[in-house]
């Protein structure tokens, strides 16, 4: 059983404004510890999945920060989608692209922009998964709340099918959308729900059937893509036509038999600056220091921050506690953490005003 | 009667870091308009003292700002000082240079990084007090006290001697040192005493006298340097061993005949973030902007801030108050206004860690 590994790298967020422009989201920061997200994620898989195995799916305009991050890609395993077309259309290619290079393959899919930590569990994880797919089924994996959060979609799990390697196998009863706070409270409470990580396993005949059945429209049309291979031409007018919907909704909430692995080790979509303070640990005054190449931070009296800054630059606080503190060569944020989602708002009024700056 | 001016520039200070920095302190920023203090200190003499007559003081690691920032200045105005040694002997310095070229002239001596409107006011009273010194005595301008002021030096007026050019000339009782609160309210109860603005007007004949009087080493010292012209060893060597004194202890609290201009026009030192942002009118969202070379604030929710930036950058704010909040190419800070004098402690701080940014 080979496993091939699928990174879905095509995000142009602006929640990470002025860290994340338009050049260089968020998924090519070293958001999360030294390395840029992306290479991060790669990381995570050595020892199970080499590089020649690893497809990363990315906007064109993205590609050369791909091959930046990781130069040992095949240039081959680049996917460079003409454009975004949510990630439906990504998986689908992948899909078929791999089942052409292997159809026996298992494939793993799985967001370049998140954190999973510690990365041995989360390759237990994996092989577990890889290996219980190969009786059918398409797995996602859930992951345990110890919080009502409202940022994420849930997934109820139903019965206990088994394990793999050790670890459950859960039938999926539905998916749910990002509740509101009592809702979210509500599943707490009950139990059985799981934070929808947005990562799949499944064998290649497994998801291929799933995509004729499920969208046959959407297989089709990459199956044209797939049939004249190197032609942009062809990649462009396909692509533009692939309905653009979320891979949940086109294909899990609607498959006959999905199945979730419940993990309990970290995972966090770093959806915001005041995520990134959550999931980063404290200086000994208290701060969240995201601080690469040489950058610095000098506090005085000033607590419960997070600074982020790359290059050869000093932040210097004073007195100042629970804001983002953001400094790029050509922007600065200054931000209570708990007002993080107004970043979107500057981002919108710089792009009202022309565009600058993102 | 010629005015020759004296434009005091050897500061070095670093209360307005980041802005201001070794290589470029706060005299050479555009804190107060769009021009750098010393531009405007040059400016504001504009009508009254031509440039061949402006003498500017400065260390010699600053002639390739002031030539920058002041295009106009004859070469032989500038005044190196091969090192600091505070005010008297750049005064000193200066009223033999300026008795060497025009033994009658009148000397207006002020410091480039003052904030003086308007213009024309403080010309008028210049010239009040140009004519009036040719009748002996050495003048200083005493601000009005709007509110009991600790960062200043105050200066005590004795009775009135009479009008110059319509404006009020007093005799000088004594100079006191930044006061205590409570002093400082007694002061402005009392009435009758001014802020020293560290701005002095003289007739050469005036000022060469009480230098010999009073400062005869100083002045032996000057008149060295003065019969060497050029030589630059000679300079370093005699320059080295002027007392280091301020003009105000050594020559202006000890002469016999002191006198006084009053002014109630704005004035301000700017000697700190806090300041300047007293004297920077506010947006329609309540920050002050001081912005120079296309750099822009985006603001959500936020007010009561200073903002400064130099260059193509943006500061984005969100929902903060009564923040200083400072971005240039290699730093950042972020501190309340009321906590202004701290930028000291990072300072402080940077030098201990080897002085990168500073």
């Amino acid at each position: 059983m080979n496993i091939f590994a699928v990174i879905m790298a095509g995000g142009s967020g602006t929640r990470f404004w002025p860290a994340s422009v338009k050049e260089r989201p968020k998924q090519f920061l070293p958001i999360s510890g030294g390395l840029p997200m992306i290479e991060e994620t790669f990381r995570r898989l050595e020892g199970l999945v080499p590089a020649e195995r690893v497809l990363v799916v990315t906007a064109a305009s993205q590609a050369d920060l791909v091959r930046a991050a990781l130069p040992e890609l095949p240039a081959e395993n680049i996917l460079c989608e003409p454009m975004a077309r949510n990630t439906a259309p990504c998986v689908a290619w992948a899909a078929h692209e791999i089942a052409r290079r292997d159809p026996d393959a298992v494939q793993v899919v799985l967001p370049a922009d998140h954190v999973i930590r510690p990365a041995e569990e989360f390759r237990a994880t994996l092989v577990a998964a890889a290996e219980a797919c190969l009786e059918g089924g398409l797995f996602t994996f859930g992951i345990e709340p110890d919080h009502p959060a409202t940022g994420y979609g849930y997934i109820k799990a139903a019965a206990k099918l088994g394990e793999s390697q050790g670890q459950a196998v859960h039938a999926v009863e539905r998916f749910v959308e990002k509740p509101e706070q009592a809702v979210a409270e509500a599943y707490l409470a009950e139990g059985g729900y799981f934070w929808n990580a947005g990562i799949f396993v499944w064998h290649t005949p497994t998801i291929l059937a799933a995509l004729a059945e499920l969208t046959p429209e959407l297989d089709a049309g990459v199956r044209r893509i797939l049939a004249a291979p190197g032609d942009a031409a062809v990649l462009a007018a396909e692509y533009q036509k692939l309905p653009a919907d979320p891979v949940d909704i086109a294909i899990m909430e609607r498959a006959g038999d999905v199945r979730l692995v419940p993990i309990s080790y970290t995972w966090n979509d770093v959806g915001s600056w005041k995520a990134l303070d959550e999931i980063t640990e404290r200086d000994s005054e208290g701060n969240a220091q995201v601080l690469g190449g040489g950058a610095r931070l000098v506090s005085i009296e000033a607590s419960g921050n997070l600074v982020y800054a790359e290059g050869e630059r000093v932040i210097a606080l004073v007195g100042v506690e629970g804001l983002a503190v953001v400094q790029t060569e050509k922007a600065t944020l200054v931000c209570p953490l708990d007002r993080a989602q107004d970043v979107k708002r500057i981002v919108a009024e710089l792009e009202a005003s022309g565009g600058d700056f993102l």
